[in-house]
């Protein structure tokens, strides 16, 4: 199953029988001290070299999340939105609980964006579907009911069932739906990322869609947190998963070699590719 | 389904239901040319070294595997399998093609053995089971036939029902043998990771039985092999491995972690105490 992104002239398919897509998350304030500086002080420099980072790094989806204590979605949405259309050519997953903020930013986008999301309450459904339906958008679906977020991978299934049979009601496809199973960290629950590769299992079987990972929240309050999202990675995406948002930077020379071993990269030419753009960087780090 | 190994006091359980088992591979002269040398000069001091530093690592149990130009198994295996039997208490993994051998170093062992391996071909069956049985040692059994390794994932398959059959006839339960589904290089075919990740996949379909990774070889002529193989292991856990020959020193602590997002660590305990136990080292190194 293929879900379809764009932007100008570029293209992101999201597909159940595809490479790994990337969505960069580095914008976004939430922890970035920096980030959220330069937005208050209307800088928008600091968007730029985060999204020409992130492009070079992998990135297929640039994700834009402004939500920050004290700011308002509906002002800094449009605007960063604004920036990377006019400046880059990269399809863009807008990341707001805020149906206001979509609404106005959403008019501003070329090609086709990925929503990021919607849940399986009734408020949320009715707020951020008729959206999707409006601007022939796809959208994340967020595995939480009017009963919050379970523990039980049925009860997120069934989340899951709730977005794909109302959002088919209002004609959008179950292939323009990307299902995220929710990732909670194993430091408070080591139960937890056997909940969400479960989900993942179950939304795979069931519906066939694809589904993202939200995939650095399983190792917060951990020590060494790259090996542990690394890790998982492969497990997600072993289980079923087809898009993350991710640090390009960190993860996706990992993702390249998934793709590889499980059968998705001829000759291992993007692997390889990848590797030869970015050994030098690398090799500073190390 | 459980597989036992132990040595004088200790025991590892190769478990599908638990946590993931490591067998340490560097006491093995391809490619070490200090060991070879060490070896060739009587010298067992570096196996001393190579069997403490694999234990500290996280080893559960010891590969041992003399096999190389010039040498021969018959005379060093029983050599190194007396020194880690009276100076270390790990079980161990004997790890040879040559039956000769493995009966010099069998009578040597205390406690129960992992032998290295038996194979479809008949010659190997008819050589190797009887030893097995004799010394009430569990098996690698590797996915090959009488036509060599194939890289179609029923034939790997056939293999291994060969294997578990003949070794049913002799009184050799299932539980004892543990499948190696065979791991080659995608540098030289890029479908062989997804061939076999689909092996594992049909080995525990069918069987439920313990499967090893011989991990390494699979990233054999790519850079940045330790990407490569650490992605791997995820993949192939998650596909239902159960134990890898590899080094312990490199991959333990992303096993860990697959073990802990498995949900097969409860409170993160084990995780948590190799971190602490090698912590420094690591900030050492990077």
């Amino acid at each position: 199953m293929k879900t379809t992104i764009s932007s100008k002239t570029k293209k992101a398919t999201i597909n159940t029988d595809g490479p790994f897509v990337v969505i960069g998350e580095k914008i976004n304030p939430t922890g970035r001290k920096k980030l959220a500086a330069a937005l208050q002080e209307g800088n928008l420099d600091y968007v730029r070299e985060l999204a020409t980072k992130q492009i070079e790094a992998g990135a297929d989806i640039l994700d834009v999340n402004v939500g920050m204590a004290g700011t308002d979605d509906v002002e800094y949405l449009p605007k960063i939105v604004k920036v990377l259309v006019d400046e880059f050519d990269i399809p863009l997953c807008l990341d707001t609980p805020n149906p206001k903020a979509l609404a106005a930013a959403l008019p501003l986008v070329q090609g086709r964006v990925l929503i990021n999301s919607v849940n399986g309450e009734e408020k949320s459904l009715e707020a951020v579907l008729p959206l999707v339906k409006e601007y022939n958008a796809a959208v994340i679906g967020l595995t939480i009911g009017e009963e919050g977020i379970s523990n039980d991978p049925e009860v997120r299934l069934a989340a899951a069932a709730k977005i794909i049979e109302r959002a088919g009601k209002l004609g959008i496809p179950a292939e323009d739906i990307v299902i995220d199973p929710l990732v909670m960290t194993v430091g408070a629950d080591s139960n937890a990322g056997l909940t969400t590769l479960t989900t993942i299992e179950l939304v795979k079987r069931e519906f066939g869609v694809n589904v993202n990972l939200g995939a650095s929240n399983v190792s917060f309050g951990l020590p060494e947190r790259d090996v542990i999202n690394t890790a998982f990675l492969g497990l997600a995406i072993g289980a079923g998963a087809t898009c993350a948002i991710t640090d390009p930077m960190k993860y996706t020379l990992s993702i390249r070699a998934i793709d590889l071993l499980r059968g998705r990269d001829g000759y291992g030419m993007r692997y390889l590719k990848y590797y030869r753009a970015h050994a030098p960087e690398k090799t500073e780090k190390s």
